[in-house]
C-alpha cells in the first residue's frame, strides 16, 4: 500500500475538517427531528473551526480526506450537547455552613440575623474577600461542573452590593472566563438584596443599582444581562420594573428571580420588558405564563432550592408546557438556598421531584438553558452551533437523569477542542 | 548542622511511629471527648502497622525519631474517619432508566411489571452477567465512593435469587474487597424478592435460601451476615423469621430491610435475633424501637429511597434520640429505588429531609454506620482503631453535610496507608 503525501494527493473535492467523530447515538436536542431527543443513531459529526460543519446518518457522509483528519470513535456511545447551567451565583466567599447546623439545632431564623447571619454573612465575607480568593473558591466550583460535562455556564454577582464589590464579582466572572475552558456568560445582580447599611432606604439603593452601579458595570462592559429578586423579601414589582428600566437603557437584556415565595407579578414585568427568562416561579399564575409565552421569555426551574427550602409547591409545569414555554433547568448554586454543586443533581431532582421526564430534563440544560440566555449558538447540535460536544458512556441518555453519582462522562469539546 | 545516622542514634525512649499528622482538627466522633464531634483543635495522631497509635493535643505529641518519621502537616484543615457506608447493593448489570422516563411518560408500574420491568429486568441482567462485567460496573461505584472519602462499604446479593448467581455476586463483592483499597463487608440477602420462577411458592424460594443457598454461602465464608425484605410487597414476619434462624445456625449475624412501607414488626424480630441494624424504618414505632433499645440493634436510615420513592412519611428520629437507639445513614445504591451513588448527597438528605443535624448525619456515615456491621475498629479516631482517616479541606465539619459537589477530599488514608 502506498500512502500519497499530502502534496501529490487530490483534495479539491474533499470536505476539509479538523475532526470527525463516528459511530455515535447522538441527542441532537434539534426539535426538527421527530425522534425523541432529536435522536440520530448510528451517526457522525464533523467539526471544523471550533463549529459543527457537518451531522448526520454516518452512511451519508462526504468523503473526507482521511489521511489528514483526525477521527475518534464514540464506539455507540452516546453524544449531547454540552450542558449549560444557565443561573449560578458561584462567585462569593464565606460558608454558611454554621447557620445550616444552628437552625438544625433549632435557631430561628430571626435570631440566626440578629447575629449577622444569612446573605449579611456572605455579603460581609465576599467584601472582606479579594479577587484572587474570590477566583480559587469559584474556580473550584466551575472545575467541579466542568467535570460534569458542563460548557457555559452564568455567573450572577449580587453579594457585594456596592459599587467597588459588585464590579469586583463581575470581574471575577469575567476573569474566570479568561482563564478556564467553560464560556462564562456574566450577569448584574445588583437588586439581589438590600444591604445593611440602606437599611430602611430601599429605593435609594435601587438608585444606586440604576444609577453609577450599572453604569459602571455597562462602561466596564462586564454584564451580559440584568437580574432582580423581586419578592416580598427583595424587591418590589415597581423597584424591578426601574432596574429594567435602567437596564433597557444600557441595551443590557434582563431576568429575573420571580415568583418564588408569592406572586408579585414579576413574570408579567420581566415579559413587558422582552426578558430572557423568569426564575424559580413556582408561585407562578395563568397571566404570567401567557405574557411569557407572547414576549418568548423562558421558565428556568430550581429544583435544588425548591429542595433544600423544603418547598411544597410546584412550578405550574403542565400549564407552561401548554403554553409552549421553554423550561430550563439549574442550579441557582448558592450559599443560602441551594449549596449543591451539581446540574446533574437538578436534572434528577427536575424528574424526581417535578416528575419532568428525562428528555425534559435534559432539554433543560441544553436547548432551553441557551434560549434563557440568549444564545442561538449552542444547546442543540447541528451544522453552524458551537462544537460544544459531551461524549457519555451510556446506552440511553434517559441515563443521565436517572442514575446519579457515578460519572459517565468520556470527552468534552468545547469549541472543537478537546478537554 | 550534622544530621545523625540511624546507627548512632539513641532511639529506645522515641516513639516509633509510621507515620505523624500535625497541625489538625480531628472531629475524631469519639463519645468520651465532650466537645461537638468528639473534637480536638491543634492536634496530632501518630500511625503505627496500619493502627493509630497515639491521638491527642499537638503540645501533648511524645517525643519521636523525627528524622525516621515521615510527618505531614494538615495545615489546620480537619480529619475524620473514613466514611463508611454500611447498606448497598453495588453489584448487579442493566439500567432501569428507560423505565424510569416510562413512568414519567405515565405508564403505570402494573405495565412496567407485565412489560418484565421492575426488579425482574435487573435479576435477568444480573443473571446474564459474567463475573467481569459485574466486577467492572461494581468498581466504578466503588471508585466514585471511595473518591468521597469512603473507606468502608458494605455489599448485599439478592438480584440473582437462585444459587449459582447469588453465589456470583458475593463472589464479586470478595473480588473487589481483595482488589480495592477500601473495605468491603458482604452481606447475603437471598431473600430479597421472590425470583419470576417461584411465582406463587415463596415459603418454597424460603426452603432454598435457608437450606442450599445459605448454606454454600456459609461454607464458602462469602457472607459477613444475612439480610431480607420484611414487607407486605416481599417476605412476611414468619418467612423472614425462617431466614434468621437459619443465619442463627451457621453463626452468622442479621439485619433487616423493615417497616419501609409499612409495619410488619420486622424490627422487633431483628432484635430478637440481636441483629445489627434494621434499615429504612419509616414505619417503626415505638415497641420495635424500645427492643432495638435493648438488643443493641441499630437503625439505618436510607434518605436517597426516602427521596427517590418521594415518601412523605419520616423515620422516627426523635424517638430512637429518646431511645438512643444509633442511627447510621447509607446510600442503599441500587437500580430501583435509590440510583444515587454519593454518601456526600446521604448526609445532605439527612439534615435537609430528615431535619438530623451535621454531627448526627456525620456520625451516621461514622462511629454509627461501624455499628451497624457489627465493626468496632473504625468509625471512630482513637488509639487502637484502624487508620482510615480522611483529611478534608474545610474549616468546620458541618460543611461535609451542608455545601454538596464540590468534593472537599485533600487525603485518603486506609489502614495507614495514604491512596
Ligand atoms: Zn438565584
Ligand atoms: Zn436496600
Amino acid at each position: 500500500m502506498t500512502i500519497n503525501t499530502t502534496t501529490d494527493t487530490v483534495k479539491t473535492p474533499l470536505a476539509e475538517w479538523d475532526l470527525v467523530i463516528t459511530d455515535a447515538n447522538i441527542a441532537t436536542m434539534d426539535q426538527r427531528i421527530a425522534a425523541p431527543y432529536g435522536a440520530l443513531e448510528q451517526a457522525a459529526i464533523a467539526i471544523k473551526d471550533g463549529m459543527i460543519a457537518w451531522l448526520g446518518k454516518q452512511s451519508e457522509l462526504p468523503d473526507f480526506d482521511v489521511l489528514a483528519t483526525p477521527t475518534l470513535s464514540a464506539k455507540g456511545q452516546w453524544l449531547t450537547p454540552g450542558l449549560i447551567d444557565c443561573h449560578t451565583h458561584l462567585v462569593f466567599a464565606g460558608s454558611r455552613a454554621e447557620e445550616f447546623e444552628q437552625r438544625l439545632q433549632g435557631v430561628s431564623y430571626e435570631q440566626i440575623a440578629e447575629q449577622g447571619g444569612g446573605i449579611a454573612s456572605t455579603v460581609r465575607a465576599t467584601r472582606a474577600a479579594d479577587h484572587e480568593s474570590l477566583f480559587v473558591t469559584a474556580k473550584e466550583r466551575l472545575n467541579t461542573l466542568f467535570a460534569e460535562g458542563v460548557t457555559t455556564v452564568e455567573i450572577k454577582s449580587g453579594y457585594g452590593l456596592d459599587c467597588e464589590n459588585e464590579i469586583k464579582l463581575l470581574e471575577v466572572a469575567r476573569l474566570l472566563a479568561e482563564h478556564h475552558p467553560v464560556d462564562i456568560k456574566t450577569t448584574f445582580l445588583g437588586a439581589h438584596a438590600l444591604p445593611p447599611e440602606y437599611l430602611g432606604r430601599s429605593d435609594e439603593y435601587i438608585d444606586l443599582v440604576c444609577g453609577p452601579m450599572m453604569a459602571e458595570v455597562a462602561a466596564k462592559n462586564l454584564a451580559d444581562a440584568v437580574d432582580a429578586f423581586c419578592e416580598n423579601v427583595g424587591f418590589t414589582r415597581a423597584q424591578t420594573q426601574r432596574v429594567f428600566a435602567a437596564a433597557k437603557q444600557h441595551n443590557l437584556p434582563v431576568k429575573l428571580h420571580a415568583e418564588q415565595l408569592s406572586n408579585q407579578q414579576g413574570a408579567t414585568l420581566v415579559a413587558e420588558f422582552n426578558g430572557l427568562s423568569a426564575d424559580h416561579i413556582e408561585y407562578l399564575d395563568e397571566a404570567g405564563i401567557q405574557a411569557m409565552a407572547q414576549a418568548g421569555t423562558i421558565a428556568v426551574l430550581l429544583p435544588g432550592a425548591f429542595y433544600f427550602l423544603r418547598e411544597t409547591k410546584l412550578p405550574p409545569i403542565a400549564l407552561l408546557q401548554q403554553y409552549q414555554v421553554p423550561i430550563a433547568i439549574a442550579t441557582d448554586f448558592n450559599p443560602g438556598t441551594s449549596p449543591l454543586c451539581s446540574l446533574h443533581l437538578m436534572m434528577n431532582m427536575a424528574c424526581t421531584l417535578f416528575r419532568m421526564t428525562p428528555e425534559q430534563a435534559l432539554a433543560g440544560v441544553t436547548c432551553n438553558a441557551a434560549k434563557a440566555l440568549g444564545l442561538h449558538d449552542r444547546g442543540v447540535l447541528k451544522v453552524g452551533a458551537r462544537a460544544d460536544i459531551a461524549h457519555w458512556q451510556i446506552t440511553h441518555p434517559a441515563q443521565l437523569s436517572y442514575q446519579f453519582g457515578v460519572n459517565k462522562l468520556l470527552n468534552l469539546w468545547i469549541l472543537g477542542r478537546l478537554h
